[in-house]
């Protein structure tokens, strides 16, 4: 166990108050986390599990008399099988280092995103992480076909099935992905592998309008000879900055459109996919005769494109600890919620405006102001009412793909289905009778400690 | 409600005791299925929700006193949005109907299985089915973007969400997926659709190993122009059986073979198909020379060679009410697993002869014995044990596809992790606390009425 000095040296990761509680403990193996569990539920101290550190929503933050368990010392891939298609890896192994291993034998996990050199497996199942594969291969919650998890009694459920064909009950797994941490620690997993592609090629379109950028994911996702990989949309303010602070401009490329589309399709070969995009950009400039774009010629090309979609530091750079949130909404609701979105942002101040990108083929925005944060509490409400309001009548969420954590406690709350909390609270009870697991997030127990409860959750 | 002489006089569907119980409701909506759970509720008799009444494993039947309540009435399409590619339907929807409506927009579910003109789309996610696309598409629990459930207390959960993406809170509707309706009513879901193929060719393969199925299997999952749709193997005893019923043969294909592998893959055009199959079996006969197969030629061809696979029934009219299992291993399992069971029934019986046929891209095998059942109570348990041993070591599971029902609550008592058991319990008895959702079927409560157990459970 690591305390004082040794605690404040380590990186807190992305919140700060990630290691406050100043106690971190390294287990090497299941064992070892229930040995934790064990040993904090008989002194009734709270266990706080942590990954990469690199989450969003404060789910992993610590206070005093809390202990940080992370799983980072958990890191090896058990077994990799070609054949079967499987990965069995422990709950702290890396992404970038489980596709890595997986490339090897021409597989992928299905599931890509930016922090790929930070997250864990573990992390990204913990809050039913998603990224630009989504469409295709589905959320982190997709890709488990089996799971080992530490319960909050210092039990193991252990169901590390290799298949994806499972009707033997209630599928506790899925209690367990996306619960952050609140009804037990998930120490290891199976997770399932998809090929290769062998070649895949990039295109940016410039399009003036969502109808256009719905068209364009449509046509790509219906190509016969080569599919979809990815489809990541920028608004044009947010095209600006990013484009603007890594220079990148092309004198053929329509700078000026309302709409940036990264497109990524798949197939044989470059030369083969070549006229697919094409096709795609025909059948959009046929039906949007503003539409504009150019198909890359390189590899370097292509890392460019992604890493204007990708820089999302560019914003906080300008606009440090800006007001963010992650928001999914299905494809024909996207241009009428944008539409009141800027309205009811207009009525707050009008130089209120978002930058808004995100991944396009399954709905999941990422909205940004243009304000440095923390802002004033009366501010703060004010834009989260703007940006939450009927988000669920449209049949969307206003978490889509980083959790509640401590930041969405109050958002959930609010925006949650009444059965559903209530539900959630009854599981909780009844899973974690003590609330000795994250207690505090994502979940708010009717007989939590209030003393236990951070104070922007009320 | 319908009771007495208008109960008997309807199909009872594929278990003869589906309407035992003798009372049966139909709600027309889900405020009307509300009404029921309430009224039941307050008379304390229980509820056995059923979809097309053609599940395998007892999961519908009722007994005295209790209510069937059907989801027959509740069979709409609510929306079909093929921008969006979800259908929002009503859980009382058939299957075939909602694929026939995907269809016109080019989309499909993604799932399939032989009882489509039966199945229930509620049904299915009650049973988490899987079907012939799971080793793409996942299974039911996959396809599933939103729920809205009618709960023991009469609640209604509502989760009608049209994105992948959610991570907002736990995912309850991983609860009633799969829970066999003993935790809730489904009334209503939104599905993620697909899009169809333009064109499909079928192949059937004369294979001399399960290595050389293995080996086909990849090879057609890795066709940068193509991809594998279907992968259904059948062994000898399976084969021989149904391509006999039907009069199937083909002076240039190897009836002989110990095993049949029936390919489907899809792209751009048949034409284009052709020499993606040619190269899948080049690799095939290039490692097992003893492989032969035959690459359909016509729509009839096609239709012939998957009507052996699916006509099941071959088998049950030879042995009536056949003993049958419907287990899942991890592909390099399937081998090792056969070889033994093969080994454990010859030493029950020299006879004993198992059909074995199944969806060898995702592992999940169907046996079924040569003995007409039901089977005398000693032999009954002697090839429960031997089919059902070592699959949770293997990491596979006793049951796959068709659910825990009646049939395979005692093989989940005996094979089940003892902390999920613990904790499916303790769930059931949070959620519903009298035991008044389709008790004794999947979780038996500790606290359950003996009198309410059917006896083959125990």
């Amino acid at each position: 166990m690591l305390t004082g000095d040794a605690v404040a040296a380590l990186d807190p990761g992305w919140h700060p108050d990630n290691l406050a509680g100043g106690l971190l403990v390294q287990p090497g193996s299941t064992a070892e986390v229930a040995a934790v569990v064990e040993i904090a539920r008989a002194h009734g101290a709270a266990i706080v599990p942590q990954g990469g550190r690199t989450g969003l929503v404060g789910g992993g933050i610590t206070r005093s008399g809390e202990i940080a368990l992370s799983l980072s010392r958990m890191n090896r891939i058990v077994r990799l099988d070609p054949l079967e298609r499987t990965a069995t890896v422990e709950a702290g192994a890396i992404l970038e280092t489980v596709a890595a291993e997986a490339a090897l034998h021409g597989l992928e996990i299905g599931i890509d995103l930016a922090a790929r050199g930070s997250a864990t497996i573990g992390g990204m199942i913990s809050t039913n992480a998603g990224g630009v594969l989504a469409h295709r291969y589905g959320v982190m919650r997709h890709r488990v076909l089996g799971l080992e998890a530490v319960m909050p009694d210092g039990s193991v459920l252990s169901d590390l099935t290799r298949i994806v064909k499972v009707s033997a009950g209630y599928d506790l797994k899925h209690l367990l992905i996306g619960a952050e941490g609140t009804l037990g620690v998930v120490t290891r997993v199976v997770l399932k592998l998809e090929p290769l592609p062998a070649a895949t090629l990039t295109a940016l379109f410039s399009l003036p309008s969502v109808d256009a950028v719905h068209l364009a994911v449509d046509a790509a996702g219906r190509l016969g000879s080569a599919r979809l990989r990815m489809a990541e949309a920028m608004w044009k303010g947010y095209f600006d900055l990013t484009s603007a602070v890594q220079g990148w401009q092309d004198p053929a490329y329509d700078h000026a459109a309302p709409l940036h589309l990264a497109l990524m399709i798949e197939g044989e070969s470059r030369a083969a996919l070549e006229p697919a995009l094409l096709a795609v950009f025909e059948a959009v400039s046929d039906a949007f005769p503003g539409a504009g774009g150019l198909v890359s010629s390189s590899v370097r090309q292509d890392a460019e494109i992604w890493r204007l979609r990708e820089d999302t530091e560019a914003v906080y750079r300008q606009y440090p600890m800006a007001p963010s949130y992650d928001v999914s909404l299905p494809l024909s609701e996207i241009e009428g919620y944008l539409e009141e979105l800027g309205e009811r942002l207009g009525v707050i101040d009008p130089d209120l405006s978002p930058f808004v990108f995100g991944h396009l083929a399954d709905g999941n925005l990422h909205i940004l102001m243009n304000r440095p944060g923390p802002l004033a509490e009366l501010l703060a409400n004010a834009i989260d009412a703007a940006v939450y309001r009927g988000l669920g009548a449209r049949g969307g969420s206003f978490s889509a793909e980083h959790g509640v954590g401590s930041k969405r406690v109050g958002a959930l709350r609010a925006h949650g289905d009444p059965v559903k909390l209530a539900l959630m609270a009854a599981l909780k009870a009844v899973v974690d009778p003590d609330n000795l697991m994250n207690p505090g997030k994502v979940v708010a127990p009717a007989a939590a400690d209030p003393e236990r409860m951070p104070s922007w959750t009320t």
